[in-house]
């Protein structure tokens, strides 16, 4: 690997305790200029007091037992919505609420501020039954329907009290620990916020060699609701929706706030809640403002007793980040000084460095843990940690080189990796590496090729790059590959919602981009029946702009009008649905630009679509259903895409059809090269060209320089070149 | 072959002219009873006078041109709708209407009557747009928007004359015939009516031979729009909708009848039309009912005026067939002596031998045509017809041991054989089979197993066994496959709608049937949010009956309730809808019961679904989703298949599951072999096993008879075996 000299810096090492010989060697070895302590380690003074800065991990809400203990009525809450049973012969059905729940997660929480807010529904009407028609039995924990009706489904929704720190039972069950379950408070109460004030306070004072505070995260965490059955523990998980935040005081003061008051079933949504995957609600914003809101007034008066100890406040940007919104306008109001995020993946580092915040630091994979997130060994028998590292690596350069990060970081134990020399060697190596493409950062800005990517959804600027969730969990939505293909390329990138392009104008853009499946917020359900959100995009084409729509562009989530596709006339296809069973479809010959497609590049079918317009092209096919398709209309055009899946071959058959789409030749351009596996980044202040092969095999590509020579270059497994002007 | 001695009856033979010896010769070989004309031939004297009962054929709407070019305002219409074009720069925007159409086959009526009837749409609001917003200018037969809004897109539904009946379209332009185009004339105006009463009285006085005048078929063609694109000729076919009834007059007296007035977009809707596979609307059945209601009427007056000549009257089910409705309980109305159709499949014997009507006769395939249906050459260089002949024969004869039809026959041109022996001595020996079977059911009804099966949709008796259309217009739809595959079982099968299904008692049936995709009449549509057939439903499979829901059974159309599948707490499973993408599924093992599962048979994953129940078996799956799975509900249970495709293999797979779920016993029944290949039926009053060979190899089979001894047979392919007591 070709690396700049060993150097040092921007490098957080996590310490360990009784061994402390092992963490001071690593931070040589690695360059550390940072110890932080993890979950479940302490740092011992012979670490506090080597000479590096000390980031010290709190999760605020959690590790109080004693004082939650004390007081059961401060701890967070949630919603819960029972399975449906149904009635059958007997004139009385009884449904015990928790028994679809995991008891060690969750209590029931029948107190008369919480019962005023339980739902029991007749799901077969999809009616609330009136209070009369039911009633809680609280020693059998159940909800009593004296009279239902024969064979309909009742569902209880109810308020259960959280009894188990998630992402501490997440790793308790994981490691199977065996120690004490850590409760998590809720500073909605007034009491634990004057606790946690003093306890802050009290904790600085004794923290004296801590320079970072890192907060995990503020106070809420994502929902991941755990089941009874051991077959589904994992009812629910969505890394950006609010029901952990709800408890009765909450509801009581959004509705003071607010002027109208929400119900169980606001949250509950027939059991499906609402997920970042949908299109959200009016209720559901306004929700999400109002506890946002909230989380930065109490927040902050966290952070300022962390700045008159002169200490700094940094924020995991994972866990419990609910109500933190870092991408948000308002987050600055916090006052953090850095933000720290875990990342597998290039788009989740254009995550992390489009926050408005002073430190931008990405925690690596893997963790130092015997098994991974996913219950695959690591540093354990089985695991091969460097390979992980250098897969995770090889996302994440990419887009490391489009924009600026200031630190890296490990977690976990360090003295799992006495047996993993090798892992400890190529660390060494990718900090060099992480810290040269820093270097270059400083100097100046990557040039960028003259296109801009609008990336048009429901959530915009408030989920840019990500679809709440690691690549993993999102992986079947399309837009995931295609933002994570979008990370490293050498093009601007701007997320827009819905409302914001009404305001904007749109020529900047040339190209603006919705991608995903019918009646999701990504490609963003019935607000495509605003026929001025139709006006707008249909001018901006018109004129010259480009369309590219993925999967289901555009897609009303009913088949009440004449397309599904509401710029189905711009798109040049439509959706195939039952009602055109009758219906013949335009016969077309695909017609194949052969130069936009790399060998081994391929169109998943996502969507089965028919031409709508006999002019469009058909570029692609797949069994007689067209994949890739060009429609002008006006001056521009319409692209549409039947899928995305991300790999080397097929992201440099988007970056060809990006390109090709609005207009730009590329083929001298020193951010381009002739072989789809090796990427380039040219930093135009340090006149450096970065040459990288995303590839686990030896790769040559031919690349442009500056002064015009093209040059063939060869470049390792993985490695990298970077050559100077 | 084993078969019954050379036999005499029951069989149509088309005549030729020109070729009377030979005629008479194949009469003789196939055992004919009637000589028939087709469409393009004329029988002479010859034939006519030889001896045999004669068919005429008539298609009373077409072959009028002088009194119809006389009457240009009494030819038949239907409602078309543009395609949508988009409002630009200009001002005006001009959709000529004929553009998208095959001027052919249509012309604009832009009369006063049909004009008040044009509706221009805007889309992209999807309103209408008041009359005084766009007029129409007869001279470029063009509709003119003068201030469209920029973007929106515009339709018009427009009236147009149809002036080329499309059957004759299709037969001229396929058989490249160069001859006048007839033309059809509309009986809705009472001076048509008058001329064909006046012009069939003559007809029957001037041909004294026939003996049988079969009506093809009354009066309007299933809906078949041609398009101007030949990239798109067949923009739109239904064999089971009304769109080609309708004309200014027919909705004229509709909104008299029922004090409703219809607009075109109750036809038009949204340009997707009223697919005979959506679920029907309200105002449709009223039409339906309305069009049914006078096609009786008038038809009832041309059969007596057959009946007066003491000629028998005929109907075939198939063309020009739109209101005459053969399932239905009115149908008897017409006083028909018989009905003809034309088969491919098992289930259109069904079909045809379900109609209340003294004469069943099917019409077989291949048609003595050089080219068959979906335009490969049959009686041509390539073709292969006594093939053809022999798979259609596989697929129809299984359907024939289940119920009596009493005729058989061909149609096409008689000359096309002499270059074909081989077919003219296999149709002899398939015309002895059929009459050997024929003679069995005179005896008494064939046995079956005791179980009855409920098939539940949208139509019902309406439209029982066919999905409108032969088996390769339909093939996407699971229905129509499982429907071949009853059609040949020894099960009663009954076609149910969800309003009989109210009033019925279930108890007599083992098993209710529920398949299609979502949102079709097959799976219901949104008549599963009604509680009453829900609980229905529920109770009669809590009380012992099988719900067998095949793709998206009981599925509502919109995801607004808690569960997708009404039933989804009898079926065990729910559909995976996006909004699902954070929710947990339950972990399964597969357990297949490997009796149920003949080699090669699978089931296709048509839908992707979660189990809703802890309890569910999953019998099989596919890619970690369940294909099959079965729900105890009380004494009953649900049973969830994700797709069915008929094969022999698929066949008996689908029997063995029907059995193995109503709890049936039938290994040692004379009406299952140990073959998924072989088939048999049992007709106790002739004391007769057949036994069926349905693969085109030879096979060997162990068959109990009806005194409890096994045997093992050998059957020649396609080969049939007739075992008697």
């Amino acid at each position: 690997m070709s690396k700049a000299t060993n150097s040092v810096g921007g490098f957080t090492l996590p310490g360990e305790s009784g061994y402390e010989a092992y963490t001071l060697k690593l931070a040589d070895i690695w360059g550390a200029d940072v110890i932080r302590d993890s979950d479940g380690t302490v740092l011992s003074d012979e670490i506090l007091q080597a000479g590096y800065d000390i980031y010290s991990t709190l999760c605020v809400i959690r590790d109080h037992n004693t004082w939650a203990d004390a007081h059961p009525q401060y701890l967070q809450s949630t919603l819960l919505m029972t399975d449906a049973r149904t009635a059958t012969d007997g004139p009385i059905l009884t449904i015990p609420v928790m028994e679809d729940f995991f008891e060690e997660q969750f209590t029931v929480n029948d107190s008369p501020e919480a019962m005023k807010y339980w739902q029991v529904f007749d799901r077969t009407t999809n009616t609330a039954l009136p209070a009369k028609q039911w009633h809680y039995e609280p020693s059998g924990r159940s909800v009593v329907i004296p009279e239902p009706v024969p064979f309909h489904r009742y569902t209880v929704s109810f308020f259960a009290w959280r009894i188990w720190e998630e992402i501490s039972m997440y790793n308790h069950t994981t490691n199977h620990w065996n120690k004490e379950h850590l409760k998590q408070i809720d500073p909605v109460y007034p009491e634990t916020q004057e606790y946690l004030s003093d306890w802050l306070e009290h904790w600085c004072e004794t923290h004296p060699a801590t320079n970072v505070v890192r907060f995990t995260s503020m106070f809420y965490n994502f929902v991941w609701i755990w089941g009874s059955d051991e077959r589904n523990r994992n009812r629910y998980t969505d890394w950006g929706s609010y029901d952990f935040t709800v408890s009765p005081r909450m509801l009581d003061l959004f509705a003071d706030r607010y002027g109208y008051a929400l119900c169980a079933e606001d949250f509950i949504n027939g059991g499906k809640l609402h997920v970042t995957h949908m299109p959200p609600t009016d209720k559901q914003r306004d929700y999400m403002d109002f506890v946002n809101d909230f989380v930065i007034a109490f927040g902050r008066r966290l952070i300022d007793i962390v700045h008159r100890h002169n200490k700094k406040a940094y924020v995991f940007y994972d866990d419990s980040w609910i109500g933190v919104e870092p991408t948000s306008p308002r987050f600055r109001e916090f006052g953090f000084d850095g933000l720290i995020k875990c990342v597998f993946s290039g788009f989740e580092v254009r995550l992390n460095a489009g926050v408005e915040v002073d430190t931008h630091e990405i925690r690596l994979h893997p963790y130092l843990f015997p098994v991974g997130l996913g219950g695959a060994p690591t540093f354990a028998p089985g695991g091969n940690p460097t390979q992980d590292a250098r897969r995770y690596w090889s996302h994440v350069r990419r887009a490391l080189l489009r924009a600026r990060i200031d630190r890296i970081g490990l977690g976990g134990y360090l003295h799992l990796l006495e047996d993993y020399p090798d892992f400890v060697e190529y660390i060494a190596g990718l900090a060099d590496e992480f810290r040269a493409i820093r270097s270059l950062h400083e100097a100046g800005a990557p040039a960028c090729l003259p296109l801009k990517i609008g990336v048009l959804h429901a959530w915009g600027k408030l989920r840019p790059w990500t679809l709440s969730g690691h690549f993993h969990e999102t992986y079947r939505h399309d837009l995931i590959h295609i933002n994570e293909a979008l990370s490293g390329f050498p093009l601007e990138v701007e997320f827009l919602d819905f409302k914001e392009v009404m305001t904007r104008n749109l020529e900047e853009f040339g190209i603006l981009l919705n991608a995903g499946e019918r009646g999701t917020a990504w490609s963003g359900g019935d607000v495509w029946a605003d026929p001025g959100l139709v006006t707008k995009i249909s001018s901006y084409v018109y004129h010259g702009g480009v369309f590219l729509g993925v999967n289901c562009p555009t897609a009303l989530t009913e088949d009440t009008q004449d397309t599904v596709f509401a710029l189905s006339n711009i798109l040049g296809v439509d959706l195939d649905i039952p009602a055109r069973t009758c219906h013949g479809a335009l016969c077309f010959e695909t017609r194949p630009e052969e130069a936009l497609f790399p060998a081994d590049s391929h169109i998943p079918l996502h969507a089965s679509v028919h031409l709508t317009d006999s002019c469009a092209r058909v570029l692609a096919s797949l069994d007689g259903t067209p994949t890739l398709v060009i429609n002008e209309f006006g001056k521009g055009k319409g692209v549409y895409l039947s899928g995305f899946e991300t790999t080397l071959a097929n992201n440099r058959m988007l970056l060809n059809l990006m390109l090709y789409a609005a207009g730009i030749s590329a083929d001298q351009s020193e951010l381009l090269t002739d072989n789809p596996h090796v990427e380039t980044a040219y930093f135009p202040d340090a006149g450096t060209l970065v040459v990288i092969n995303n590839a686990d095999t030896p790769q040559s590509a031919t690349v442009s320089l500056s002064n015009g020579d093209r040059v063939r270059t060869d470049i390792p497994a993985c490695g990298s070149l970077f050559l100077s002007d």
